[in-house]
């Protein structure tokens, strides 16, 4: 499948782009080639997808469920309630929806973790989007439950091959305060061994990390350091409460932080140390949480708002620019994931969106980026290519009605329980 | 003119809403009456247009030209110089623009201060919306420039029924820091001698209240005071930095005042105290500022933000709700300019919109206005009706495209002069 792009708008220049098996072959002023695909690329201008780092993303079931909660009053009245009685149809459908809504916001790679890890994977498939995957280990130290959930994780890690190439799996960690040691060390060595990615919420509240400090005499990051579980395979959401020295010691090992500013916001969880982490050299990507905690998954708004927060707490309107923060949601995601994705050049995967100039919030076009960090909604977009694939034209999703059928049937049945 | 508008959901009822003459004149499951033209809202819900409390609408022409800089900077190396070639047209055309945004976006009436008065005026009216307007007056204690101001202030006032009904007249005083005392006590007392509403900046940024403190020994709301400035009819914008004392006073003269959460975070103005001004009863209007510093004119993408920032600084999730922050945009907002608006009730203004209840960021529908706040973005609004004049209907404004091509027509010149 090949896909020619003509006259599109890049980094302020017209060009034409070559689309073959999956991945950007050329960009010149005009190329003449018998492409499978012809899109017309002129009113519109062209950009990298973005990456979606940190999310869960059947939670679209619960989207204004229950908000302007306490975080624990809301997890264990509401969510985990709901989430009890979820089944894998639920999570499937769930996610089904969540896919359209990231295609349709110019995500086409992301990185979850959540029951019912089949569910998510056959929808992640279905939908032709692509993402890491993890399970949600969480044994609350009870040993029954931890070994039924490594032997769930080795199962699902064993079949992984059937969601090739839509999904890498990953090893989800739910957090330190909600997995056994014996658990974390299981998952260390088990990631270590097969060269997995693994998945965790870090230093989320100030809570957890004086209950865990209390508990083990140790910051959370100190604790991962002493068993060994820092490197460059950890993806840690979240990361609001840290000292230097933790960030020293995520910077040594080179971890990669996600920062999830609308969660963090809404759940008043805390405020990213944007600015000293991004000092001390760590990787950092960008994301939107789940729909239960944002409650959408647009990472147009999530730049937007991780922008005017940073700004905000350093009362320093220089910091966090729109290029910078749109670098976040692209290469800075893509990074923590070791996608080549994230930018439009020769050789990088064909994961890009298109916008339609002719939009109001685009207009003026005196900075593109900054239109689309500031001005833009996800309805500037027209066109979502993912992997050489195009998912959305003219801003339709093939198949969106069904899903908000089916989607609405387990919401219904959800209800009910 | 009659509109009949059928089955359409409102606080989770299905009812008919029949508007008469600008207003809602009946709410009923089922109304039989021949009306001039029918809505069908099978698959919409209905709820109250925006009121925009605060901005300055042409300012649309700057939009993404000047971001991520420091207040004084972007004003004197960008904006201003800028400013200093605008004309008639170009506002006239600036605002045309903003006015197919909010119409898109759900706003249907707003309070403007800009310069070029007539050029304002003349775009409200003639995209049907409704505002308050007010021209910029600054002198900055020039006696030339401000006798200059007055007589164009008094110029407009006396000419201000050729806009009736679309635009109210209302003096704008840029803030104290950029008028004369002489011009600001002849605004007090011309707005008295014709009951107009005064629009003024208020202590936004700490720089501009120390500096004032060190001219004067006073602080702003202190100062208005000690000139009989405060009063029901003041309109002030910002507020960031103000003490108990001045709270207090503006809650003994009701004075109005007016939340930019975006233009305070993206130019680290400060941060509101939305809590200490609503504990005194204060009545609080929602904004988005201009488009220079936002950079749109989205009441939905504001309130989400205003929601969001308050939970983080207070760190308290529970603080401004969903309902709470729809309310500021609506009826908070309307209360300050003393309009019939901002609820969805027999006797009320028919100015209203229908969302969408097939956009996937309204589904599912646990809570509707949480979802409008927290995960709908203004490609959900099917319909906006101001004064019972519809201005968009499946999301087609007329005229958008010759308004966007004399829009870039203005741009272009600006930017080569």
């Amino acid at each position: 499948m090949s896909i020619l792009i003509k006259n599109i708008l890049i980094d302020s220049l017209r060009k034409d782009i070559l689309i073959r098996e999956g991945l950007i072959s050329s960009i010149e002023d005009e190329i003449s080639f018998e492409a499978d695909y012809i899109l017309n690329g002129s009113g519109k201008a062209v950009v990298p997808s973005f990456v979606n780092a940190h999310t869960h993303s059947a939670m679209t079931l619960f989207r204004g469920y229950a908000d302007d909660m306490h975080l624990h009053d809301w997890l264990e009245n509401k969510i985990w309630p709901m989430e009890a009685n979820l089944t894998e149809v639920d999570v499937y459908w769930g996610t089904r929806l969540a896919c359209i809504e990231m295609i349709k916001s110019g995500t086409t790679h992301f990185n979850d973790m959540y029951w019912h890890y089949n569910g998510t994977a056959r929808a992640v498939m279905d939908s032709g989007l692509y993402a890491h995957l993890s399970s949600a280990f969480i044994d609350l130290g009870d040993d029954i439950t931890s070994n039924k959930q490594i032997a769930e994780q080795i199962e699902i890690f064993r079949q992984k091959e059937i969601y090739n190439p839509n999904v890498t799996f990953s090893l989800g960690v739910h957090s330190l305060y909600t997995v056994s040691e014996s658990g974390l060390l299981w998952a260390r060595d088990f990631a270590n061994e097969h060269s997995l990615k693994i998945h965790m919420h870090l230093s989320e509240t100030k809570k957890e990390v004086e209950e865990w400090i209390n508990s083990t005499g140790l910051r959370p990051v100190e604790y991962l350091a002493g068993k060994n579980m820092l490197g460059p395979h950890l993806i840690a959401a979240h990361v609001n409460w840290v000292t230097d020295e933790e960030i020293q010691l995520l910077a040594d090992h080179d971890v990669g932080v996600v920062h999830c500013p609308t969660s963090n916001m809404k759940l008043a969880s805390g405020v990213f140390p944007y600015q000293r982490l991004n000092d001390a050299g760590i990787r950092i990507g960008l994301a939107t949480d789940g729909a239960a905690s944002n409650n959408n998954l647009d990472m147009l708004d999530e730049m937007k708002i991780a922008a005017l927060l940073q700004k905000s707490v350093t009362g320093d309107p220089t910091k966090l620019s729109a290029d910078e923060v749109f670098h976040m949601g692209t290469e800075g995601s893509a990074s923590l994931l070791d996608l080549n994705m994230g930018r439009i050049g020769v050789g990088k995967s064909a994961d890009m969106i298109l916008v339609d100039l002719r939009n109001i919030h685009l207009i003026p076009n005196h900075h593109l980026i900054a239109n689309l960090v500031y001005s833009a909604h996800s309805g500037c977009i027209d066109t979502t290519i993912a992997r050489g694939k195009i998912l959305m034209e003219n801003g339709v999703v093939e198949g969106e009605k069904e899903v908000i059928e089916q989607f609405s049937r387990c919401v219904e049945r959800l209800i009910k329980n």
